[in-house]
């Protein structure tokens, strides 16, 4: 038998064996993605066929490496209800599709389908979960580990092998239109939880998942999207670099290299970053795929397509997407420009994916595809209630009660659907879904009365909008006024080659390629909020935001803020929820809140060196910090016990850890969750330590009146820092260590690292 | 003769003889800068007297390396006329200090007089310049040479040795406070106009200028003054490093650490940067000043200030200032922390710097000291004059004309001598000092009218201001209003230990220490502009202020719209000369003035990526671009001509230049000043480039109807980029040439650089 195709043979000899086999032509092949999936079928009612373009795409280089898009469903590719694949269809594409590339390739090597999965499949009939930055709100990995799971499910039954999803951006500038796809401002937030859906991700065997983007991708000069990045390598490692580390630990198999540039030199031409740090340090056994038409990009600095490409397949790039520069790769080889031993390697990292995903044994899927589990729902749902963080409950307006009550539901994200739910989202089936207004309305007691009247737009006027709003809100006990930003697409819209917008929407503030430069709430929903305070009747802010949104006024001003960020397809439910207090709120900021654009950065872990940190006009402190967010009860922290004053670096490298226990008391007659958080401020060090930094957080549950030890686990990676001597290495000295329920806790012990 | 007391001798000789004689305890004394000046004298009357305290800090180390501030006057060192040494003391002072230090230590060591010099020595009866940012907009540097040669004569004949100059800071986030002390934006204009200033200082041989401050100060995170700057060593190298290495070429003997970290590594314990690059890269051998007790902070990574001192000395620190960390450097030795030898190779170069100042053989100065020179006023009001930018003038509102004209004179600025000098300005002999009212009132006609009207604040209302201007204003032909921002301290303010502000003025919104997350023009300056334009009287806005100002509203109302920067003491004279036309303004701008803070930053020179440059709210674009600025004369740009269209990079390499020659045509009646400048794009390199960088400038006059023909010269240093392999290349491909008179000219050709 052949060797590559004797799955008892190692993956290593398939691949030998297969990569020999190989023209140059289709080794070229398999480092493709050209194609928009959606240009791959055409579709009749309910008859599906491959088109030339596809069937042109294979031959050309003898296969595919991979296709993306198959599924996707938005404005951008125009797939919609009418025009793409439905759940139950998909299954049967995917394997039209990979027939014919198995069928009509000298080698018959499956094709990779790759598909956008930033909070759910986008593509139709699939399930909608909150953003990131909702999702990083949960403090909760092992939640986000199972909506992981139910995401690769749905997809690995459709036929997809590679899952592109957000991860490693931290938002470091809230006016980046892309905020609402990172796991918020912190580090090791943003690792633990990308560690968690790596593991989900891939836990059933049939998928790889494609962190993205690597690196730095949220600290733009000016906050514009895919804008340059200046930071230096220590701020680069110790803000960027440790989530996919903590991602390539579970055994990711893939990344995708960011737009950006790193302080002069692009991700995808960035040797130091794709090979030197994310193989040689980190240990990445997987593939690197290259962002939509990023490598296009890199004829900036090299017009010869043959050298760009060159530059970026050196630099560590294994597999393209949509740009027309690795289509030279095989030129640039016959060329002399390029070593066919550095394609070789990218072409073994590729066909080692498909081994490993069992692609040669299974290339096709069971047809019929399963009904959706009810669980991605009931995961959607809770993932959904534990985003939500209470920012203000004055006098305990909430949870809303009372017997007879008279609710005015206003705003302009009250009951729309799509500006819940993010950027990246497929046309939905509405039934599946829950705005506030809808969820309020299933779940009031059947005496309460629900009036709505939208009021505005995100940033436009509704003849008469304010007007309609406040004569209502007048008759009503209270007002739920639901505000925000949105990054709704439509279908009116105009796209570039890589999908990211290139005209405006009327009320699409937010998204990719939708930076601002004021963060402030539009004035049209501060007009709309006066009205409402006019009318004296307690006024409960929800926001529904995929970035920081600065709202100095309405935080002094309203009665109960919270915010549900994009909160998915049910999140209405959720927020209705914690209105009436069925559920109680558990969300933490996973990002500080600035009071306005002159502030940025705020982000909690600034470097503790003396500086000027309040402005002349205004403080230097955030609305609300990193870690802040309340609950229905009230937690109170004492007893913090450090296990050891003194801890030997020597014994730390040993595997010594140190122990952090603390009482956390539920003060209040209700039960509640409480995020319990650690930080440290390392007092000694070669080079400059930042005031606080989370390293360990803990979700619990407590009952009323009910007190609970928690203990936290430091070690070694905890005390680490990227030395002055270019290396990590635990320095001596003493380390503060901060317990609380948000960053700005007070509650202070010390463990003092010391030699020998 | 001993040999350190021969002249004849080369000084490395006098130095290691002196050297060898030195006690641990004298080298450390020579190292120490610890005492403010105005501590080390008494004062009665005319009579002065050497301090107790003077004479303990001599007696401590046996001598002292130098004396910070012994002339300064100003609200933080409490001198004034009552208390401080005037003019015609000061040389006797000197003396008396000097003679004290030379005459009661064992080996005769004179001290350095250090002192300020950032627009103008920092003293009474002294010259108070435009700041560094008005003095950039001259685009003028022998005009600058000859400021700091005025500076330099007048405090020689005081007995200054040491000129702590302004000059590497670049501009880069304008909320900083310190923005006024910057060359501007861009690193070439700063690099020439160091170069410049430091030939100038040093040209009597009697001066060695203290360049600060090293390194990238003036991109702090968050615009928060001596904040921690994140970027790598690409960015640090092509912005910030630039004017330090002009000024080494030009023979700087000294430069100041600057208080911020760069990517963790606080600059006063960056070995990297104070030695490697510093010392061994540029070549640099005179003294590294620390700042202001900017040593203390780094017992925030090491709390013993023993080994706080060694990680300065060995990163590169010679000389401390005002610290309590450099007086432990004896201890450090003995305790066995730091080897001697790093004692003795800081002690070598103040020891160096007092033989190259010729201190042993004259450490006196002639008492009587000369009148100010006439020319040192009429280099002031030049310099003011050639600082101030016409950004607008709507139908020729400017210059003012007409038989019989009524002027009104409204503004916080219009009056406020002290807001149009800056930070770091002693109290002025009034008498020699010239506000806008009284430059006008002396300059026009004798039959115009001119009725004057405050108005508001800077930051505060005025009761009835703004009612009374525009009452004033209604009866007036015309309208200069002179609004801006203001660095004026005062005498009730208080101040940190390193002189910096610590409460607020009433007024002082710049300066140090003074950041603002807005840099919009306050309310209620926009509110007096609303007024005047009620009026429907032409109104002409003179702004004065420190850094940019967010006035989109004010460039689309205003008639006309100059900005003359802090001005200095004569900036009224410049002013009123040009709103009048007796002066054709020539200044362009140092920096992009931005729409607003959310747009920060705005830069010119932004890297030449795809990214998306416009906000959804806001363009991208500033309000004004670095390099604009108009005159009453009208300019033409026209045949570009670059004298070769390849050039071999060996050719370069051995010396070639690249000319570029273009036609400026003065188009107008009337003579005038324009700066020409060339700006290149760099279409192929391994890294990547700006869209545009400033290479060349020259400032010419041209008389009416006159064509100059201009030509710039380009060689190995234009084209030289830190490149992938961390050093300084060139290398081949395309280089756009961009010539006119603002950074936004589309005028365009091309050179090519090919191998071989």
């Amino acid at each position: 038998m052949t060797i590559y195709l004797d799955k008892t043979q190692p993956i290593t000899a398939r691949v030998e064996d297969l990569l020999a086999k190989m023209t140059l032509a289709e080794k070229c092949g398999q480092l493709n993605q050209r194609m928009y999936g959606w240009d791959a079928f055409s579709r009749d009612g309910d008859v599906f066929q491959i088109t030339d373009n596809f069937k042109q795409e294979v031959a050309r280089f003898e296969g595919i490496g991979a296709l993306y898009g198959l599924f996707r469903a938005d404005p951008w590719s125009k797939m919609n209800k009418e025009t793409g694949i439905s759940r139950v269809n998909s299954a049967k594409v995917a394997n039209m599709v990979q027939r014919y590339v198995v069928e009509n390739t000298r080698l018959g090597i499956p094709v990779l389908l790759a598909e956008e999965v930033p909070h759910g499949h986008q593509a139709l009939d699939s399930e909608s979960y909150p953003v990131n930055l909702a999702r990083a709100a949960s403090f909760h990995p092992e939640l986000q580990q199972q909506v992981a799971e139910a995401i690769a499910e749905e997809i690995s039954d459709k036929g997809v092998h590679l899952a592109l999803a957000s991860a490693l951006d931290i938002l470091r500038d809230p006016r980046w239109g892309r905020a609402e796809e990172c796991y918020g401002e912190d580090p090791y937030l943003a690792a633990e939880l990308t560690a968690a859906i790596t593991e989900g991700f891939q836990k059933n065997g049939k998928i790889a998942v494609i962190l993205k983007h690597f690196a730095a991708q949220g600290e733009p000069v000016g906050g514009h999207n895919s804008g340059p990045v200046s930071i230096g390598v220590r701020e680069l490692r110790e803000i960027f670099l440790e989530p996919l580390r903590a991602g390539i630990a579970k055994g990711a198999l893939g990344v995708m290299a960011a737009y950006n540039e790193i302080d002069g030199v692009p991700c995808h031409a960035n040797k130091e970053l794709l090979t030197t740090i994310l193989r040689e340090e980190m240990g990445f056994e997987g593939i690197v795929m290259a962002d939509g038409c990023a490598l296009d990009r890199l004829l900036k600095l090299n017009p010869d397509p043959k050298k760009a490409a060159k530059m970026a397949i050196e630099a560590g790039v294994d597999l393209s997407l949509w740009d027309d520069v690795f289509p030279f790769l095989e030129e640039s080889v016959t060329a002399g420009v390029l070593n066919e031993s550095v394609v070789d390697q990218a072409v073994r990292r590729i066909l080692q994916v498909k081994f490993q995903l069992g692609l040669f044994e299974n290339p096709y899927v069971k047809e019929v595809v399963s009904a959706p589990s009810t669980n991605w729902k009931k995961l959607n749902l809770q993932a959904a209630r534990e985003g939500i963080c209470l920012l203000k409950n004055e006098a305990n307006t909430l949870p809303l009660k009372g017997k007879q009550k008279k609710l005015a539901i206003v705003g302009p994200n009250a009951d729309a659907l799509y500006n819940q739910l993010g950027d990246y989202t497929a046309p939905q089936n509405q039934a599946d879904c829950v705005t506030v207004l809808e969820g309020l309305k299933s779940i009031v007691p059947k005496e309460w009365e629900l009036i709505y009247e939208k009021g505005s737009e995100i940033r436009e006027k509704v003849t008469d909008g304010i007007l309609k709003a406040e004569e209502l809100a007048e008759e009503a006990d209270a007002i739920v006024l639901v505000l925000g930003g949105s990054s709704a697409r439509n279908f009116n819209m105009e796209f570039l080659s890589n999908g990211a917008v290139s005209s405006k929407g009327p009320n699409m503030d937010a998204g990719e390629n939708v930076d601002v430069a004021d963060i402030a709430l539009p004035e049209v929903q501060l007009e709309l909020f006066r009205a409402m305070k006019r009318t004296n009747k307690p006024v409960i802010v929800v926001m529904i935001q995929g970035r920081p949104i600065a709202i100095p006024e309405i935080s002094k001003e309203a009665d109960a803020l919270l915010t549900a960020w994009y909160p998915g397809s049910v999140g209405g439910t959720a927020v209705a929820e914690v209105l009436v207090g069925k559920y109680n709120p558990s969300g933490k900021l996973p990002v500080s809140i600035p009071v306005s654009s002159g502030q940025i950065p705020v982000y909690y872990n600034q470097k503790a060196v003396e500086y000027k940190e309040d402005y002349f006009d205004l403080t230097g402190k955030p609305l609300y910090p990193f870690g802040y967010g309340l609950s229905y009860s009230s937690f109170k922290y004492h007893d913090l016990v450090i296990n050891q004053e003194h801890v030997a670096l020597s014994a730390l490298l040993a595997g010594e850890k140190v122990d952090v226990t603390v009482t956390v008391e539920n003060t209040s007659e209700v039960a509640g969750e409480e995020v319990v958080q650690l930080y440290i401020h390392d007092m000694e060090s070669s080079i400059t330590r930042r005031k606080k930094e989370l390293k360990a957080f803990k979700k619990i549950r407590i009952e009323p009146k009910e007190k609970v030890e928690v203990t936290l686990e430091l070690d070694k990676t905890t005390f680490e820092v990227w030395s002055i001597n270019n290396k990590y290495e635990m320095e001596t000295g003493g380390i503060q260590i901060f317990v609380g329920g948000s960053s700005d806790t007070t509650l202070v012990g010390q463990v003092t690292i010391v030699g020998g």
